[in-house]
């Protein structure tokens, strides 16, 4: 690791020097020169890879889970996405952690809370549910939900219903590697609804408009589910009047109606249009993001690598990977779910971001999944 | 003003005191215990009156103020509401000013901008359109739009509309108060929109959405219109899982999407529904309050005054006033439309409530409007 | 008011109009063209005019109030400082107070608790003190105390002090513009204070220290007391590395520890140190401001008009007006205390400031005090 | 890492699983209940450990360094603390770095900055400074400066001081893990100093005073320095009025002015006085400390295990570990330095603290360093 540069450690070994740092680490030391260059780099460089999940691939592992294992006995059924580079803290990409869950008709896992928060994006099914605090919230596909840190929280699947898969988000690896995760089993078991069904989209579901006198002290959403239908009207509405983001094509944060800002203060979540035929410039930034198609197909290149998406498959963008989007229809657009650690670089004041320009803004490609 | 209490000026006119207090008005000054008493009051005294504007008194004069003057002679054709304790600050309540404002069809007021900010409701009529700062906004009846503090702004009506009247709302009397308005005619008299029309709703209409990186920072709301459809529905819904204010039934605020705050620094604007037969019960609280009746029709009693409104009639409660209203109908609902100066009083820490708990939280009638 | 000029009212009387605002009256209405050229001004023009007390003037006048009044009559025995154009209001300068207030050895006055917020500056004596919300303050020459809104306190001179004058200022003729004074006397009279003397300076004393979870959710600062000796040491110590403002010189803001904003979210107060010789730059600014010579001598020019002030002399200036200070010792620092209504400006968006560039920045004199 | 309870996984191993389990791998993924109770724990077990650095240990080979590598091939000579077990991330506790850096008079570091912030704690020597952003900062024996992230910084001796000695501490660990390090050399490889020398200090050095009209949009604190005279007062005049915190004694945080709260987004530090004779009870947090002390002597207890502790230690807590202090001497105050991770925990939402109330609030001593 030396650097011959200035500013820049370039110390060769000694037989003195390694005499030295045998000394040093007897007392729990050890000289920084030795690794400076290490962890000081010139910029970020991810652990994490680039990497697409197919659900053709994964549906019928999901499914069979059911056969394979109780709720019960597993807790959740779960097939965890494991980054490559991240199998060491069970994440998908930096300190995300994602998961397809699997629940049939008639069942609902136990109540628990977590220091850890977490999200849903439903993929399929009807009659799915969450329990967040006592508001129960229906859900259908491409229905996003918040269950966040602290809240005692369960799911389930009504008898009516049909077998349900989503998507968890968590940013569980973040939270144990800060040392700071907490977890508890409801006293009940189950917690009872005590609110009205859907209270929370009912009660904040008007644009501009919020409650009288209506307080919270949380640091996060007090609307806990965000509706697809809503949802993707407003982004068409978007498309009406504004070019969007030349990164990211026409994009939307779903954002606490309290402060305007994430709906969580570890983890921030989007949607996003690609228009019919349309391919973003490439950028890059700080902060890691696990994307789920939520409609149409298309492709991604992300650090040179291109990935071929189609509805419900999902992939990553590592930390600083330059990265841009394509819609590969023509006639239809294209929808992407998104869920990022954005509230954590941009609370610690470690958000970056830049374009990039090099050959018209597009990378050339350099490797395929 | 003298009191027979200890903490309270009790002191009796001498000749010796008369002179002393010449000798001090020579030189500016005056002895605060002549006064004490009046400027330090037990509790607010409003010099603003609960006063009832009927529509149906007021609309054929304002109509006939389109053959009285022109908009170039009058500058606006507004006749103004002035509350018969404000009278010397043009003023409708408290610091609050509000007038009925009438256009036809073609025309369109020069553009300018003034340090007091505006908002508009709008009665009746079709195809008026404002423009703030570039963003034009087309308007139906009971939608509400705002014109900020400092920004260039413009009212109109399209050619093919209809004659159109609207309630303007402003705090001018306040910040002539404050001695700090400033006035300016735009340079080129009428500012052209530089935006796609109505981008302001199809940018912020979604329910916890916001455009990502949208960077703003001023201090009012970049969302200008709120229409009434989307507002009368969030009413409904939110009935549906709330009983709401015991005070104001199923009320919402309109709120700044990017603070969840409210829509200007010195206003704050609410819907609130009466639901059928509802009467509510009785509180009071710092700040004024100027009401029209949006939908609907029934009463209010304040300070002891009952007030009977129909559609479109407007009228005010003072600052700590007590005040209920009741929906007069057992089968339709009754919507309120208020804006109100409550931003101030919780900026300057002066925002008091109270709950009326006499009488089963209901005031004896002893006067009528 | 007529103004000849598009964008203004320039509406001629007429028999028939003259009638149509008979009308109008008769509904609580009136016409907005009649007075909207002047309650819409191009610029503010304050009702309060440039005003020096001199307190070779009123000392004698402030202590004979002692044998004229007791404290119990009189509650507080203070000459209140009157502007010309404001004594409708009790007001020194735009909508704020100020009075100055003696005490003699073993005097108490009873404690009580306002909405108005309320502060002093020591002028002369030795010995007195005040008790905030149970926080007995030791008070000497030159030092600024605070009482906010709805904190208990009360005033008073020790057995072994010396007869005390300060100069008190409060917002009490706004917040009764603003109909939200409450008024209330402590049940027991008189406070016992309940924490160690002097706690509140000997708490948040260190430059860039605060208590480890000390919890605050008052609008205000719980550091209650400003000494001048550090603040005095603190302008010396800035004036070594700053030129300070070009308009006021070597400028402080008392501010609440616990946020870098103002002390109380009704009034702000500052210390600027004029250098020997200096003669500022001229400009101005909404908001009001009433200053006291808290060192040296000099004058200041206000609207055109000179201020020729020593130690202890009081003046204002209104909202708006030009002003420059120039300290008339070429050897001797001159230091200024003042408090301002800036916080109600800067809250409600309403603060704006201007450089006065002709003459070389420098007004010419026009009248004198 | 089965667990027989609802709600958590208790899956035995099957060949028919394991197969699954297999083809779960081939695409990226796996089975959540396999790691389930490992990556949601009851509560933080920290895999950082009690370390103590005695500096009678590290002090001469801290010093030896200076023959053994110069500035230009060390970048800087510094002796790093390693906690045994977050040796691969070169972490002295949880994600905080710390060593030990030592300059001979004369020299001067290159100028760099990177995303990681950092801070100094003066140990011993004279004339040593630090230059950020051109603001240069003499240091005194137990000064305490900022480096904060972005910011361009170095470190020097005057040619008239002598050798120094000082800790350093960084986020180097929580920012790499992050993946959001960037690092550049200066231009100029030193930048020159472009304010006056402490003008930091002489300028916010005031307690409750901010220089009037002061703009600051930065996430860290415009007071660089914090001398040790000032903080020692500070603590002594605290402790007259207070009894402080029954875990820390008399402490007070190092806060940025401009808001009150930490110094850094990334990083906190406080300063603490054990008073004569004083142990106080035991507690436990996330979030990780470490401490150096600046005065005296004593112990404290870390998850049962006893530090002996003088003058010029170093010693750690790691996240959620049972701790407590003891000053060892009867007649002597003891001082210590910390810095931690709270913010980071705060603004994540992550904050917890609980009393350990066991035992009369005291640990029974398990081990010993």
């Amino acid at each position: 690791m030396r650097e011959n540069m200035i500013g820049r450690a370039n110390v060769e070994d000694t037989p003195e020097l390694q005499e030295y740092y045998r000394q040093l680490a007897q007392h729990e030391a050890g000289a920084l020169w030795t690794v400076a260059n290490k962890i000081e780099p010139w910029f970020p460089k991810s652990s994490s890879q680039a990497t697409l999940w197919r659900y053709r691939d994964l549906r019928e592992l999901v499914l069979r889970s059911v056969d394979l294992v109780t709720p019960e006995q597993a807790g959740r059924r779960v097939v965890m996405l494991t980054n490559p580079g991240r199998r060491d803290v069970s994440a998908s990409v930096g300190w995300l952690y994602s998961g397809l869950q699997v629940m049939r008709p008639g069942e609902e896992a136990s109540a628990h809370c977590h220091s850890a928060s977490a999200l849903r994006f439903i993929m399929e099914g009807a009659g799915a549910y969450t329990v967040v605090d006592g508001h129960k919230m229906t859900l259908n596909a491409r229905d996003f939900v918040l269950t966040p840190n602290g809240t005692w929280h369960q799911h389930g699947v009504e008898e009516s219903g049909e077998w349900c898969v989503w998507q968890d988000g968590l940013d569980i690896p973040l939270v144990n590697a800060l040392e700071a995760n907490f977890y508890a089993v409801h006293p009940d078991l189950v917690q009872k609804p005590t609110f009205p069904v859907d209270d929370s989209t009912l009660t904040f579901g008007g644009p501009g408009l919020m409650p009288v006198n209506f307080k919270w002290d949380k640091p996060y959403s007090p609307l806990f589910k965000y509706q697809w239908d809503a949802t993707y009207e407003a982004l068409q509405n978007y498309a009406r009047v504004s070019d969007g983001s030349p990164y990211d094509g026409i994009i939307q944060q779903f954002v606490n109606p309290v402060t305007g800002g994430p709906v969580m203060p570890t983890m921030g979540a989007s949607m996003q249009m690609l228009r019919p035929g349309e391919h973003t410039r490439a950028h890059r930034h700080t902060g890691s993001v696990m994307y789920q198609v939520a409609k149409g197909s298309g492709y991604s290149i992300v650090g040179g690598k291109r990935l071929d998406w189609q509805e419900k498959d999902i992939f990553c963008v590592p930390s600083w990977e330059v990265h841009e989007h394509a819609n590969g229809s023509a006639s239809e657009d294209a929808c992407l779910f998104s869920f990022n650690d954005f509230p954590v670089m941009r609370a610690l004041g470690l958000y970056r971001e830049e374009a990039w320009d090099d050959n018209g803004g597009h990378q050339r490609v350099t490797a395929q999944q």
